[in-house]
């Protein structure tokens, strides 16, 4: 059977293989630079790992995966223009390396080169659920924006934030590879919930290493939606949860232009464990990681692929990195 | 038999009638708005009047009319980001009214909308031509903007810049009606080829009315090209031509940041006139519209449809709007 690692070899050869024009270069070189990044290619490698899953032959779907990969890259480029952002994979952001109008036309591109991949599988399900998908994504970045300035984002409002942005994409690209391998509509489904629950882990688990991560193994500085006043599901929990001193204190690092960094992370790390919102996240995330498995466990699929997916989903779900 | 007008009213309350999500408001409301400005709908209308011209039912392809106008509409906002413009068919620009992102975020759903509308016609050629045409027209965005810090672009080059950026959109419209209607490769591709050709005329006249325009009927101000040395058929021929004293007054006049618009646009006109140019550019848009009409007349349609287009054809490389 196939490993995580076989797979990604093969989507990494593939997206290595995509063969850009040669003109014009101020187009075609950023989608290279940015496909090149790496990343964790946890998507095509579902979309892979289903199709097999169904008895499928995964090399029909590749198509599929690049797509995926190749869309999720295209919303990178893009969110990285909105949210002004300097570094992506530790390399610099397209948008800083070339400007803002090549990231917004080259990402253009990389949507109808992701629509082009999806097309090849001359699928119309698939077709309509990677369309589907991106509108969701599209309302999902939308929320995050909206959110930024409203301070009464709820829990439940938050979470279906994190679905439309990230989890439905891992959702979508399980329910591909099953539709490519053909299975029927409910298998298809099952899979779909699957990957959805695994992106909210994964999402959840996002938003702890950034306060309680090893930089190293995370390859980020630590505490950057801290002193974005960024509303996770922890400071959404702890703006709801914070009383009398706690409740001040975390208006003061919310609201201090002046606080250090160091300071203020350390301040409102602290008043997250004193709240217990770290543990409200671990157990949110062990709640969404059991409901993946569930779906896993449900589907009509060999053992050893319910075991490669569900090993997976704890890795990605426990994940330092 | 349906007039333009006809068509144009079954584009406008189809346009009307598209059901938007109710929220994220931010996210929809920037495309009904701008959807809502107008235009002159032509390539929806050469969608709908190609699938009758070859016997098909029109409003089997209304939904492809509606993807390539939805389509044209995306380009438009994210244009409006790249070239910082200001006002869109005499209204505030989606980026002024709302922010960049917000045109960046809704444009990139209108794409996906667009893919939405062509999927339902359910025709992979349809589809395949569709994407195939939106890189072209990424890629002559590109050429675009390379071609500002470039002063020696060449004619053939414009050429091919306002074909990609422009014309295959109608080349486009009008295949797509007839890959709709049943038509043969050979007679869908006639219509393309004509619908090229009346895209270059049309980009042509337009470069001709940013000059010599009547700024009522034209819709914007004269002059705008020459103000922002906006590389168009008349600068780079005039440029090529220009020897001597008519040289270097044209130097004068790319190079001096004082020049009053006034004087500028008087004495850049004065040159255009005096060097020929504009006869080349009407010379120019006659050559291409005799060729779309030619194609228009091999095409295997009934004589008033050939009618019908031709004398679009006219109207449009002729048009004074």
């Amino acid at each position: 059977m196939k490993t995580f690692q076989d797979y990604l070899d093969t989507i990494n050869q593939a997206i290595a293989a995509i063969p850009y024009p040669d003109a014009p270069r101020q187009l075609y070189a950023p989608i290279e630079y940015h496909m090149a990044l790496g990343g964790k290619r946890v998507r095509p490698v579902l979309t892979l790992m289903a199709c097999d899953a169904f008895g499928g032959d995964s090399s029909l779907a590749l198509n599929a995966a690049l797509g995926i990969e190749m869309f999720h890259n295209f919303t990178l480029l893009h969110d990285d223009v909105m949210d002004n952002a300097d570094v992506r994979r530790g390399k610099t952001t397209v948008h800083r390396r070339w400007n803002d109008n090549t990231a917004i036309l080259s990402g253009d591109t990389m949507l109808t080169i992701a629509t082009q991949y999806i097309v090849r599988c001359a699928n119309w399900p698939v077709m309509d659920l990677f369309n589907k998908t991106a509108i969701e994504i599209y309302e999902g970045q939308q929320w995050d924006m909206d959110y930024e300035n409203r301070s009464d984002v709820t829990v439940d409002e938050y979470v279906n934030m994190i679905r439309l942005k990230t989890s439905v994409l891992l959702g979508c690209a399980l329910k591909t590879g099953a539709l490519i391998a053909g299975a029927d509509d409910q298998q298809a489904d099952l899979l779909y919930q699957a990957g959805v629950n695994m992106g909210l882990a994964f999402q959840l688990r996002d938003d702890v290493l950034d306060v309680w991560g090893d930089p190293v193994t995370f390859g980020k500085e630590i505490g950057g939606d801290i002193m974005n006043n960024k509303k996770t599901f922890l400071l959404i929990n702890a703006m709801q949860l914070a009383q009398g001193d706690d409740a001040d204190e975390l208006r003061h690092w919310l609201n201090d232009p002046y606080a250090t960094r160091d300071n203020k992370v350390a301040g409102v790390t602290a008043l997250y464990e004193r709240l217990g919102v770290r543990q409200l996240a671990e157990d949110a995330i062990a709640h969404y990681n059991d409901l993946a498995i569930a779906a896993f466990n449900q589907a009509n699929i060999p053992d050893e692929a319910k075991n490669a997916f569900i090993g997976l989903a704890n890795r990605l779900s426990g994940r330092t990195f």
